[in-house]
């Protein structure tokens, strides 16, 4: 909405994400998966994990990071879980298989848990647990990620900002999703801080060598959330989602070896049929309920609303669904660069 | 250690908690069980969970809002899950019945998840999950406490310092263990320097209008760990634990309802067994390769040591397996007024 920034229906920006995954090799299915993910997160307000990212998708096919055409396969098949080799599809893709799997399981089971191992960058994890959530399914999505946090107590990077998403439904919100990095703020935020080269506040960031910094041409490492808390959060994080596929992230690029200088993902994602726990009727009216109650409660500042997991990011999507999405012109300079180099024309979307 | 403090062996503490909780009417398998679990917490220097807690426990039992002799009862039986209706049991008790059966769960399924109901406090979270780690499953476990913890932009308390835990085996502590509160700190650190005097760091607390305080007198309310953060992690824990259940503990507490001013709480218990998705032995290294690879790290502070999750509380354990308890003198004091409440001569213990 400011000068700085083109506003562009969602529709165009769908198809054009669609079009230029497309280009690069991906089905048509996939390629739509994919600018879905993308776009949620923008419409949602959450910029750093939108078509900001598209043209590093793009770059992970050119380094042959992210194999376009690869199928996620079920190599572990148990009665309430199962492991996913993404074998380097896009994180989108591999996520949207898992959430089907994971359903396929509760159902069955009650209970059912997928590894996703072998991913790419896994985009905002809440648009797979409200996935799962608007299907009557309670869900955690976990992610482990490349080192560029700092370890409490370690003047170096040794942890991922691993995030944790849980949804449950019924309630404000509904479902209600919550979305959170461990760190005290994302790898995201720092880059958009260094390109307007805004100050940062304290207990964010830190150099290269753990010191805490401000200004965000210093800045290197996000600092853990709560110290030891985040980084130890962080780590578990990756136990569950790397050790137990077999497929360490961390160790790796601590060790420099050639696959840790690499970008892969793995996740954890879990689904909890609810209903066969507290009927459906009975679990919206409890959401419902205390999001009354929360709602209710004095606020902190005055005209500030009490916000529930989920809400802020609803109204933001129907406003700009409404309203159209404010592309920064740094982003809207990158989509213009990645058109030419596939022989696009972005004009012709945003018209 | 210090004149203010009555070093104890764990042995004669661990007889002297069984025997006073056996005198409220526990059987003596049940109240072992509670004491094990308050002295694993005060062997690993988690004070406020620990002996601490025991004339609480006993109060609970005056009160009607624990029932010794409840037997935790499985409601709902499914391929990988159950719920267990713990009937005002300990929470100890109830938790370590979860425990047993997410592992039959697991064991059939490859994950077991129990929700526990209506327990009373839950003790220190870490313990099941070593439990279970220890017997080759990653464990999560999380829990729903009634709101001493402000909701992030209200001004009042609207969450629990609900807590999460999160084991697994292999690593420098074998099992690692992780076990953190929702809050930036917890109500049981609150009530220690309460009665030290001493003054609380910024960030950690608030009045009971929500007003940050440093003054421990003025302290009614924890902040919730990163702001919007912890208090939307600590909600999915109640929409997790409680509403899956059916048994609201937020909603109850913040309408003020007669159940909502008793004392009770919710569990959610995951165990994955680890063997279905990779080798004992790979994950086992894994683990310690990653123990070496974080040791390893440049430290922040000259001579302090970088830690992993539970090698701090495993180093204090043996020790004070060693060296003994230091029970604070106002801990004493209790001890010895419940002891003469229930004719039980306390020293006849610490002799």
């Amino acid at each position: 909405m400011t000068a700085s920034s083109t506003t562009l229906p969602v529709q165009a920006l769908r198809r054009f994400a669609t079009d230029a995954l497309a280009a690069k090799g991906m089905s048509a299915a996939d390629a739509a998966t994919v600018a879905d993910v993308l776009l949620w997160a923008d419409r949602r307000g959450v910029g750093t994990h939108g078509v900001a990212r598209l043209a590093q998708y793009c770059g992970f096919v050119d380094k042959g990071e992210l194999d376009p055409r690869a199928v996620p396969e079920r190599v572990i098949d148990l009665p309430a879980s199962a492991r996913l080799d993404a074998h380097r599809a896009a994180g989108p893709v591999a996520m949207m298989a898992a959430v089907e799997v994971a359903m396929e399981k509760a159902r069955v089971a009650s209970v059912g848990m997928v590894l996703v191992s072998r991913t790419t960058h896994t985009g905002a994890l809440g648009c797979y647990t409200q996935a799962l959530a608007r299907r009557g399914f309670a869900a955690v999505a976990l992610c482990a990620t490349n080192p560029f946090m700092l370890y409490h107590g370690a003047a170096a990077a040794g942890a991922g900002t691993n995030p944790i998403s849980i949804a449950v439904p019924g309630g404000a919100a509904d479902p209600m999703v919550f979305d959170m990095t461990t760190g005290a703020t994302s790898m995201g935020n720092l880059a958009q801080a260094r390109r307007s080269g805004q100050q940062l506040a304290p207990g964010l960031a830190a150099d290269e060598r753990g010191r805490p910094v401000t200004d965000p041409r210093l800045a290197r490492l996000v600092l853990p959330l709560g110290g030891a808390k985040g980084s130890g959060l962080s780590l578990m994080i990756e136990l569950l989602a790397s050790h137990l596929s077999g497929e360490p992230i961390l160790a790796e690029a601590l060790e420099r070896t050639p696959l840790g200088k690499t970008h892969r993902q793995n996740s954890l994602l879990l689904a909890i049929d609810c209903s066969r726990f507290v009927a459906p009727a009975l679990l919206a009216q409890l959401g419902q309920r205390l999001a009354q109650d929360l709602h209710a409660l004095p606020p902190a500042h005055d005209g500030q609303p009490i916000r529930l997991p989920g809400e802020r990011g609803d109204a933001e999507a129907a406003r700009r669904d409404h309203e159209g999405l404010a592309v920064p012109a740094v982003v809207m300079g990158e989509l213009g660069a990645l058109a030419a180099s596939l022989g696009m024309t972005s004009a012709s979307y945003w018209r």
